[in-house]
């Protein structure tokens, strides 16, 4: 919707959201009664001695006597924030903030954000372990690759509670459930589909590891940065680049890459793929274009060219939004709900199948009203839920608990 | 009123408290419109990124946009927590939940509580430096002597926000507004009486030193702690009890230190101060018993003994409460209004004799209803305010304000 807003109209409208009738987006409330000294005698002396003396006999009693049973932290340095960079982390704090909301609002967990001061991967560990037994979950936010990949794997293994990466993971979730549709709706499957990732950050290797979880070929899964497909000749490269090099061939080039290719992913910059290169593609392609707010090709410039393509953005104003929000909120509210120690592979690929089955599922009135559709069913123009849609929480969160229920890392069985 | 409920009742009636209907007594809420896309094109992505490039241009609009401007952080490491002692971080959390509640209530400032898991001073420090951009202010709470002196010091160092250690300042500044008035009472000065103070820890530490800093003599000023008197002949004495060391004499004892003495200030543990040595002090005495439960002496023993005597405690159930909650959720307000760069002495200063002075105006009727007082007047067993007087928002916080103008401490002018 950003395109139909002039942009001085929204730089007037943001900031004055921002800043009136209170500064920021967030505020904490009380959730127990509060009025008389009575109240005050349960919620803090003599009472509170109370629930102290149970959680220090039994650790886990903190997510019965305390928020941290429905709290998480989205946590960030600010060094990848949106499509804006390194603003660092006080800079960031809107957007950490806002995310903060979408968990409110979309999952009704308790959540606040904290900015970090500290790009050093190793420091930044440190001082978010330190304070982790605070919350139920830790969400990572808009942390520059590589560092992400370090932060978000010694960070889990500190902590008995779920760290997730949201700009890795939430974004692969979400885009492998819309993948997996649009693949079976022009009649592909995974197993056989040739992929073209261009952007090899954070969001596009776990994109890549997480479709070859779910059965992808890694010789069919070509990444592309700003040098070109990455190959194994290629010196310096990342751990995380290094899985998927393929063999060193003529094909260097994005364009090369896309000859023969069922699938192109960006996860880059605006127009980077060109109304040309559509033709090098198989029939029947599958484009999704993810950089935000300006995609790497116009959905219509894509159709126009390609009509036997499916074509999902990361945009609210066209069909098919590959948008985290369908993901994190819910992931969450099924780890917490069964007291899950860590989101494990098992849970990932329960939301991901939990995703892709919702959309076959016929939408209700209230959410075509929402989205003042008159109709909207499995198809190329549906291949993905909408986010307004209240099912999700119900179906992700369900799925998601049961997989850490099976997978062994819920310390909750499932509620009745 | 802990007196009043059997400890079986009690324990039942506050973890049911603190459990149910959900874990813990604070929550997030979203302050600003949220229902549809229009809302969040403003909350997330795309207008999020106009108040990131204001405070990436100019910082100080953190306050403007985020909720920065209205937070406070509780942070403990849970190694002194109540009456409790050293439960450690994450036991603690629901005591600093309790304070965030007591932020909230008495003064609508949002706040939120932070266990660190780390005792070591140089490391809290630096744990809390890196996350302290995410707040408009940071109260220190239950963090044991002598490591909360290094750690408040050390973080006022490094933060451009106020940093204020409650258990000492808030302790102090309350205690020492009931000082003067009854000092007054009793027609003596502050100038003039001889103070025994029993206890050394963080909160006799701060009452002394802002005792001094009101105008007590050095030389008057006895400190006590479980060896006795604190003399300069003592090895291995810390930094902060040596400030208050008296040459050697033979009164080593409490009950030599009590010979003479104007006040008594017990912040110590129940029942230290033995009825027979009531008799030893100068006449017209102020006895301040502020162990919790429990205090050093009951106050009806206190004053059948000493029916001279003015006595306050901790307690709700006796006149004379000295409870931090009358100052520290006003001085955080008053701080946080004007984007104070700390919590000076001059602000300190400014809390006690707003709260000296306030004890000295009538009192509204509500005030009398909520306590089911037919009044309550300026004299031995009315010495400071109550602490649900609605008039010590503005009191308070107006002179902390003032005196944060006044001292250079403030970013912003006093409101109009």
């Amino acid at each position: 919707m950003n395109e139909q807003i002039p942009s001085h109209t929204l730089r007037t409208a943001a900031l004055h959201y921002h800043e009136f009738p209170r500064p920021g987006k967030l505020g904490v409330s009380i959730t127990k009664p509060c009025e008389g000294p009575e109240d005050l005698a349960l919620a803090y002396s003599p009472g509170v001695a109370e629930p102290v003396l149970a959680i220090q006999e039994n650790p886990q009693d903190a997510y019965r006597y305390t928020s941290k049973g429905n709290l998480v932290a989205v946590i960030s340095n600010g060094t990848a924030v949106l499509g804006l960079g390194d603003c660092g982390a006080l800079a960031g704090k809107p957007v950490m903030e806002g995310k903060a909301l979408l968990f409110k609002k979309f999952a009704d967990l308790d959540c606040f954000d904290i900015e970090v001061d500290e790009r050093e991967p190793k420091t930044f560990v440190e001082t978010v372990a330190r304070i982790a037994g605070t919350f139920g979950g830790i969400n990572l936010e808009d942390i520059a690759a590589p560092a992400c990949f370090e932060i978000e794997e010694a960070l889990q293994a500190r902590c008995d509670i779920p760290v997730f990466h949201d700009d890795q993971h939430g974004t692969a979730i979400v885009l492998c459930a819309a993948l997996l549709n649009a693949l079976e709706l022009q009649g592909k499957t995974l197993e056989d589909a040739r992929i073209v990732c261009v952007g090899a950050g954070a969001a596009g290797i776990a994109s890549m590891r997480l479709a070859r979880s779910l059965g992808a070929k890694p010789e069919h899964l070509w990444l592309v940065d700003r040098q070109g497909v990455i190959s194994t000749d290629r010196p310096g490269l990342s751990k995380e680049k290094s899985e998927f090099a393929q063999a060193p061939s003529e094909r260097k080039t994005l364009a090369g890459a896309l000859a023969g290719a069922d699938v192109f992913i960006g996860l880059s910059g605006p127009g980077l793929l060109r109304e040309e290169w559509l033709g090098l593609m198989n029939e029947k392609p599958v484009i999704f274009a993810l950089s935000n707010p300006v995609p790497e090709i116009m959905p219509e410039i894509a159709k126009r060219v390609r009509n036997d393509a499916i074509v999902g953005t990361g945009r609210s104003d066209y069909p098919n939004q590959v948008n985290n929000v369908l993901c994190f909120p819910f992931l969450f509210r099924g780890a917490l709900d069964v007291r899950a120690r860590s989101i494990n592979e098992a849970m990932k690929l329960a939301a991901v199948r939990a995703l892709a089955e919702l959309a076959k599922q016929p939408v209700p009135a209230p959410v075509l009203a929402a989205y003042k559709q008159n109709s909207l069913s499995f198809g190329p123009d549906y291949i993905i839920p909408k986010p307004l849609d209240p099912r999700l929480r119900e179906h992700v969160a369900g799925a998601v608990m049961r997989a850490a229920v099976e997978s062994g890392v819920a310390r909750l069985p499932l509620p009745r």
